[in-house]
Order: structure tokens, then sequence, then C-alpha cells
């Protein structure tokens, strides 16, 4: 009998991740490569994972895939249409999107989408609803989470409700300060060096709040750096906070049953750490999660629900 | 007796505008140039002036020049210090940093600045000042307007009472429209083809208005233009409303004594169509205003109330 179980793949648009599973769910291997589904597109994509994980899939003929992310979208292999929230785990599992390729089971994890009349548009996930689904078996405070939040280029905000993905909003935080930083007028004030002090950024966080004037604020950051008013190694922890500030304080304002006390947080570890300074100001406890132990651990528990292990 | 009385000059960061005035404040000639301050400095500056307007100097010896803009900051030909608001064109008239130059007078009108407890930071303007000055001469409402609006890549709003400038703020929209136009996610999706539609432009508008979560908004463009739920020739639209929706809607808020009921408005004329169209859907009444004439107004009139014509 074959020692493993199940080829579990996260492809996104940059990036792919994969794991081999035991029986047991353990982890026999893993791996991951720069070869995101934004160069390849439709059966292209076969061909790719065949050559990528041509040792796993000659070793275990037979053995099912799962796969999960943007290989899922109209740009990747199969495009899965997006499930509605509100979007519980098990529903995720009774919707996988199965095809045969090769002789073995392969099938992808649908996507969500949440049609929220406040946003006047539907937001959508590829991905991050399998890390969801990993969260009881990686963070022991699961249920207790009223928010993940994924920060990064495209950060989301993921309201949930007992497991379930109720409420989906994503911010253009980390693309909007990348542009400022690199395109604006301001890129020449500012001096980031890679590292900012807390200070400004909690200040930043704080002129989030006071000023909701941001086309404004923004113009503060060059006032502040041709004045003097500030040097050029606190703009960018200032500029971040007033980003992220403004980012926080809209997610909390979204109505809700109940106020959020928990928020996990998935991203790298600078970024996360961030966050959760700036979440302290609004009396919101974080706690950090690993977002591949976490994706790793839903790819398992999906197929499992779903009865492919 | 020389026909001309005065030689002024707006000299701004990109181009230069000079006025060749008669004894009655006429204009016997004028001329443009893109020798903008940002590209000389200091004493280079005297040099560039004096090849450029060569005939004048010559034909006109002891005639005084009045130079207004950028020409009188850090990186100018003189560094004036900002005149604080409130700020009355008799009080710009009496603060000119006046010197002499190859045996001719020469006066350079003081930016203002405004600092504010409210916004967190001090604001200011160069030329802009000039044109409130000239004000009287070229829009027969001047003492009706609330604010004049300066639309652009840095956009002025300053609030006017009885002539004089009372506050300021600079608002980052025109360059953050090309930023995003230019260099983000969404410029694929969009296509503006130099034109905009107005219905978009007011949808977007509203938009602003309905939704403070700007930075989810932004996502929200490329949202509709990944899943073809607005066409790209609309995106465009749709993104300048949503961005001078948040302008005006933040100028409007800041405390004043009374509401703001008249707006004139210096820009370029499509911009300046779109500003009329957005600021009618906040029941404010709008005149557009020549700003080349405001300013060839203004430097006559200060150069009258200070003496030198």
């Amino acid at each position: 009998m074959s020692p493993a179980a199940l080829i579990g793949v996260d492809w996104g648009s940059s990036n792919a991740r994969a794991f081999l599973f035991g029986r047991d769910g353990s982890r026999l291997a893993e791996r991951a490569a720069a070869i995101g589904i934004a160069r390849h597109q439709g059966e292209a994509c076969a061909g790719v994972l065949a050559d990528w994980l041509r040792d796993w899939l000659d070793d275990y003929p037979g053995v099912p895939l799962l796969l999960c992310g943007m290989v899922g979208s109209r740009n990747g292999w199969r495009e899965c249409a997006y499930l509605p929230t509100p979007a519980a785990p098990a529903l995720l599992a009774g919707s996988l999107h199965a095809f045969d390729w090769r002789g073995r089971g392969v099938a992808i994890v649908p996507g969500v989408c949440h049609d929220n009349p406040l946003d006047g548009f539907s937001d959508v996930m590829r991905g991050e609803e399998t890390q969801i689904a990993g969260l009881p078996a990686v963070c022991p405070q699961f249920d207790q989470l009223d928010w993940l939040l994924m920060p990064g280029t495209h950060c989301k905000w993921i309201r949930l409700r007992q497991g379930g993905i109720v409420e989906l909003a994503t911010y253009m935080t980390g693309e909007m300060y990348a542009l400022l930083r690199q395109h604006s007028l301001l890129s020449g004030l500012i001096d980031d060096g890679g590292a900012w002090r807390v200070e400004p950024f909690l200040q930043g966080v704080e002129a989030a709040v006071a000023h909701p004037d941001w086309l404004h604020q923004l113009f503060g950051v060059r006032a502040r750096g041709v004045r003097d008013a500030m040097p050029p190694d606190a703009l960018a922890g200032w500029l971040s906070g007033l980003l992220i500030g403004y980012e926080i304080q809209a997610a909390l304002a979204r109505p809700a049953d109940a106020p959020a006390k928990l928020c996990g947080i998935v991203g790298a570890p600078r970024l996360a750490r961030c966050y959760a300074a700036a979440l302290r100001h609004f009396s919101i406890e974080t706690v950090a999660i690993d977002g591949d132990q976490a994706v790793a651990a839903g790819l398992w528990s999906l197929a499992r629900q779903a009865g492919w292990v």
C-alpha cells in the first residue's frame, strides 16, 4: 500500500507550494517554486505541474491531487465558479471541482465571493478559503476568531462565524504604499531603509483616525518632508501607519452582530507585527497564524471531508 | 517717457509667463516659456530671466520687475518667507521681498502658509495668492466667492473672506489619479481614451459620499474590471469621480462660519467642468476663472498697492 494518500498544491499568481501527505495526514515531503499561474494558462498548467511534480506523480500513481488558489481562476487550469458567502468548510468540501487527469482524480477548491450591497461590488478570494479550512488544526483559539486578516499587496479581511466565512473585504493598502513609495512625488522624501520605528508608525495610525480627509493627509507627508517637519526615516513609518490606520478603521466600521475582539493575522512576520501593534490601538487582540501550515492543514481537511482520503 | 510701467512674471516649477504692462495697466505684450524653476536655482535664475526677457529689459531700463510663484521658494531666485493666514492682498503688497538687480527694482510676492491644528501640518502656496489679488479685476462675483478651487496634480482649496485668504488645504487628487492610472494594477483595466462620460464620473462621486472606506473602494475598481461589471471606458470616469468626490467631501467638511455657496474654479477647462459637475452634486454653484488673466491682474494690482507703479 502506498505510504502517500494525497498530493496537495496551493497554486497562486506568483508561487506554488506542494505537500505530499501520508495516510495519517502527516507531511512526507513538501516543495515550493516560483511557477505562478500568471505565466501559464489552461491546459499549459497541466504540463507545468507534470514537470514540477514528476517524481511524486511517478512514485504514487493513482494518489489524488487537490489544488487551491488562482489555479481555479479564469486564467488558471480550469475555471471553478466562486462559492457565495456564507461558506463553511463543509460546503467547500462539497463543492470541489473534480475531473480525471492521466488516470488520477484531481479536484480544485472553489474560491469564495461576497456580494455586499454595502460595497456596490462583488469581492472575491481564491486560496484563503483553504487556509480557513485549516484553522482548527493550526490555531488553538480558532473558534474565538472574529476576523482573519491577510495583509499584503491586497489586504483581505475575512469575517468568521463558527468557522465559516460570512464576509470578505479587500483593501488596496499594500499596493497603495508601494505606489506612493516608488512612483509618487513623496518617493524622494522618504527613506525607509528597510525598517520603521514604531513611534511614527503609531502616530500615522492615530492621524488616520483623527483625519478622514485622506487626500489632504497624503499631501501632508509631502508638506512635512519639504518643510523638514519630520525626518525622512520617520516619514515611511508614518505613511505606512496612516494607510494601515485607514484600513483598520474602515474594516472595524463594517456592521456586525457583535464587536470584534480577536483577529488572526496570516502574513509575513514583520508586517504582521505592524498590524498587531496597530490593532492594539483599536483594542483588538491578535494571534499570529502561519499561512503555509494553515493551507496544508486546509487541503488535508477538505480532502477528508470530501472523502478523498 | 517709457510706455511701459511694469514687467510682471509668474514663475512656477514647470513654466514661466511674463507680462509687459503699460502705464494704465493694459498689457502691451506677454510671453510664456517652459523654463520652470525646478531646473534652475539661486542666482542662475537671474541669468535665465535676463536671456528670456532681454529685449524688454533692454528697451525699458529702470522699469520695475514683480515676480510671483516658486521663484520665491528655497530653490528659487531668492527665498521669501511665507506670509501666514489670514492674508489680505494689501498685506501681501506690504510684504514684497524687494532688492536691486542691475540698476532695476525687483520684488517677489511672498507665498502664504496656513498652520491649522486641525491638520497637524503647515500647508503652503506660492503664486495662487497673486491670482487671488487679481480676482476683483477678472471675476464680477469675487466678493461672493467662498472658496477658490485650483484643481490639478495637487488641488488647492482656498477659503476667502472679504477678498482675503483665511484657509488653505491641498489635496493629492490629481497625482493619485495619475499613479493609479499609470502604475497600479488598475492601469491595464482602464481605458480612458482621453474623454470620460459624465454618468460614470457622477456615479464615482456618489460612491465616495456613500463609502468612506476608500482603500476598499479602490480595490472595487479592480474587482469591477476583472469581473466585467463595468466597461473599461467607464472605469476611468468612475475612478476620477471617486477621487474628486472624496476631495470635495473632505473640503466641504472643514469647519466654517457659514456653509459655502459659491466656488471659483481656476483650471484647465475640461477638468474645471468635471469639478463643476461634481460640485453641483453638493449644491455648490461655481464660476470659471481664467488663471492667466487672474495672475496678470494680480501682479498689476499688487504693484499698484505697493506704490511701484
